[in-house]
């Protein structure tokens, strides 16, 4: 390769070290962020996502990729078995060639899958009463070191948190389908993490390739740079050429789950027609992206062709992506989605490799007027009759949600979903409680996550400042990030999560103290929270006094 | 003045004109701002905070200050008379002398007071059944050039929003003590806003001298920057030098309400030393703040001497500058405030002018772990009472609340403002809803902002990026002023203010149909949009595409 080496961020955040913490019940370790305080304080432990690379003892090699943290688990489980994959096809990479080729991960491993249709899923473990090394993994990583229960207080509007969460808590949670862990065999560099809204509020990035300029190297770089600043998931968002190398290069180097919308890649093979998708189009990149290890798909099996013309009097229409394409191709054909007629085929498949589903909301609304229309909870009503579907091939579910929504119309979206889809985690974009802050997306937004993540959604997906305006940059990212985990923390609190109150604490005693350096190194973004103050008080000792 | 020329900022917003309609019942000019949009569709017309600084017919000298709009009607009334005014002394400006002084604004004006101990705020005209022009500025400003009602929706938790403003709602608000109308007799360049939950949900920026360099062009330059972007009412928060001289720049600047801290400026009288406040100094400072037209003071007379030892066990104890100089002075003293003791002679000077009261919380919390306790709503309990004896002096009055609270306890404070201190209008900090953000507090607050705003407070007051952490600069007043301005629309959509969602709606509009100059233009802020758009798509026929 004669490509420049890759520079991707490594490193530990400030007066931060990782520890590891042991199983309780499997021989793992489970990474947590120690962050130093002064003062006579104890150092404070929190949640980190953020995987090797904030560890200066970890090698990192994105030609290497990560370490195989899975792969003795599952050959222990002996339940799944290599076999030899789909072969790569030039239309995987969208037809790119000789020097416009991203050359193919290096190191190649056979995928593996459930063998004789053995469940395979977390689901299907947890009904079995089985606690796996991922369900032992996500309950240390939920208590953030903590051992005690801390005061509590909040309003959780029917969540049940409990003051410490054991891998058992974890194993009914997701047994009930309250909770999933997004965890295919085949990304075995996984560090797992659980999503449910009796767990800390989750947060999604969406990275995806610039049509001008990006390599590997780039995309690895957006991924580990949104999961250093906390970002619990990435959506690899992709179109176009070199998706399926890069796809590769992302999951190798990626500890955290990845999700995709595989519609969009489908749609790349038919060259761009909607009309031109096919079953079994779609179901060769649903094996592809199994075999990768990509943890869970964005399906937009919800839209119905009943529900289209109730979008007709909208003032934005379909604007979901997902949603517009079905729509063209269910009219165009005149009949139901080949996502809807085929949805226990894509259970089989999400089955064998333990993908979970991330129910797309294809009629989600688009902006203020639209939203909490009946196209939107027509298809919420589908989603929950999806989600019985699923359960009963021992697949994970959560469903997406919408979007535009003033604050007074959030509630009733979490509370026709708890009731619609039988408790299956909520994942939301947004919502945006207004539309006239282009620029600002990302607070209009954070304003109705951080209510929604109260009223019960387990995973907010960030908006970036350039939300509906263009690609978000390095900067834009770390900004969606940042809003996104102090929305997901502020949901916490309000929740009365146990624990959660404790970093507030601490930050604040740091304040009334002025002790300076312990206020950013608490703060959710240290270098900014720093650079701000050094702007108007820049001296050394005005940080300590 | 050798100084150089002023650097204001001037001009219309991108496809924006002002436009001015006439009174119902008086003759006046009220300053709309008019959108142009394409596509066919209808200019939308705009509240408009920014002053004749918008306005390219108009002259802008900051040495001649804006023109006199209050003056025939204050001469009509003919309750209101011209006296030789305090004289403005050494200490006023903090000593400054020589090179250091800041010069005094040139055209000297004799103050005016009521005449003959004659009640003359808007609330005893209110209750006397009369209109006032200002009444009739602010009915026509808030239909923001509706002639009908548009179609709405929401919860509003009791305010009740009629779908057209008519003076004589205004006059019946104000008459009932839940809105106020901050206009000093001596603030005669005023464009008359209304602060009250049953208008639109206004913003206050916090403006202040630099302790290093501050001259007046800046100060008047912080104050219309604010405007410009949408701040309603600007608190001018200076120490320190020149304070008095600067105030009177601005002030003569200021199409917008001016609120201030006497304490602040009594302190420096007196050396910085608060043991060493006494009520003649502050007294004094209120005669010469009131001389210049200041329209609102905050006076922290709700710290009561048995209040002070419920905020021993605190987290963050006293983070009110001036509820913590008061708590000192108590302390000292051992006996209840200045403020407290002598509330009813502060009530003879505001009436005589009409200065509003924003009766100050100085035991707001300043953490999350402080937020709602008992030291919190005592002091609210007793601004209640202070309000009823305001009220009785035919003062008017809003309450200021905090501050730093999780979610699930912001409803809780409206609730009980409301209760305690009989519907007069609120006016909050915020609230922040977490504390583990420095150098993002303008979006932890606006969560809380855009919530208590949706439950019933009339006025937010802004935090910027540096909040706790440095003075905000021109950037950061205009990002805390842009977040501000859509948390108070997110809560108006949510009130179901009538018209609110036009402007989302018209935005939404041409976002569907790629109209990117609309969209830009229809924004809070069409610079950023702009910019941020043709970052990655620069290319002039994407934007009409």
């Amino acid at each position: 390769m004669d490509r420049p080496v890759p520079t991707i961020t490594t490193g530990p955040l400030p007066s931060s070290r990782k520890v590891y913490l042991a199983g309780e019940v499997h021989d793992i370790r489970v990474p947590l962020r120690e962050i130093t305080v002064s003062g006579g304080e104890a150092p404070m432990t929190v949640y980190d996502s953020s995987g090797p690379y904030t560890d200066p003892g970890a090698r990192i090699d994105i030609a290497e990729g990560l370490a195989d943290v899975r792969g003795d688990w599952l050959e222990r489980r002996g339940d799944v078995a290599p076999y030899e994959g789909r072969s790569v096809t030039s239309a995987d990479n969208g037809f790119a060639e000789g020097a416009r080729l991203t050359p193919a991960f290096p190191r190649a491993r056979r995928p593996l899958r459930a063998v004789g249709g053995r469940a395979i899923t977390q689901l299907a473990f947890a009904r079995a009463g089985i606690v796996t090394p991922e369900m032992d993994f996500v309950a240390i990583r939920e208590n953030e070191g903590r051992k005690a229960a801390a005061a509590r207080d909040g309003e959780a509007f029917g969540a049940e948190m409990p003051d410490l969460v054991t891998p058992e808590f974890v194993r009914d949670e997701i047994a009930a389908g309250r909770g999933i862990i997004p965890a295919n065999v085949n990304h075995r560099e996984l560090e797992p993490m659980i999503i449910g809204r009796n767990f800390l509020v989750k947060i999604n990035a969406n990275i995806g390739n610039s049509a001008v300029t990006s390599s590997m190297e780039e995309e690895v770089e957006k991924m580990v740079w949104a999961i250093r600043w906390g970002a619990d998931t990435v959506m690899d968002l992709s179109t176009g050429r070199n998706i399926h190398n890069i796809r590769d290069w992302i999951l190798r180097n990626a500890p955290v789950p990845i999700g995709t919308v595989p519609l969009y890649q489908a749609l790349e093979k038919v060259g761009g027609i909607a009309e031109d998708l096919t079953w079994e189009v779609y179901r060769d990149t649903l094996i592809e992206q199994a075999e990768q290890g990509v943890d869970y798909f964005t399906i937009h099996a919800g839209v119905r062709l009943h529900m289209i013309p109730m979008t007709v009097d909208r003032v934005t229409g379909i604007v979901s992506r997902g949603g517009s394409i079905m729509a063209k191709w269910c009219l165009h054909h005149h009949r139901e989605s080949f996502l809807y007629e085929h949805f226990e085929e894509i259970c089989d498949i999400c089955r064998a490799y333990d993908i979970s589903f991330s129910l797309g909301d294809g009629l989600r609304p688009g902006s203020i007027a639209d939203a909490n229309d009946a196209a939107q909870f027509a298809e919420l009503e589908t989603l929950g009759e999806l989600t019985k579907i699923a359960w009963g091939k021992d697949c994970q579910v959560m469903i997406e949600g919408p979007g535009h929504v003033p604050m007074h119309k959030i509630k009733a979206n979490m509370d026709k979903q708890l009731a619609h889809c039988h408790e299956a985690p909520f994942y939301t974009l947004g919502p945006l409680t207004t539309d006239i802050a282009p620029g600002y997306d990302h607070i209009t937004s954070a304003i109705g996550a951080a209510m929604i993540g109260w009223f019960g959604t387990a995973m907010l997906c960030y908006v970036t400042p350039k939300e509906h305006l263009g690609l978000p940059d390095r900067d834009d990212v770390k900004t969606g990030v940042i809003t996104y985990k102090l929305a997901a923390h502020a949901a916490d609190l309000a929740k009365g999560h146990p624990g959660a109150q404790r970093r507030d604490d601490a930050l604040s005693r740091a304040r009334f103290e002025f002790r300076w350096e312990d206020q950013f190194n608490l703060g959710l973004d240290p270098d900014t929270a720093r650079a701000m103050h050094d702007e108007t008080l820049p001296k050394e000792a005005h940080k300590v006094a």
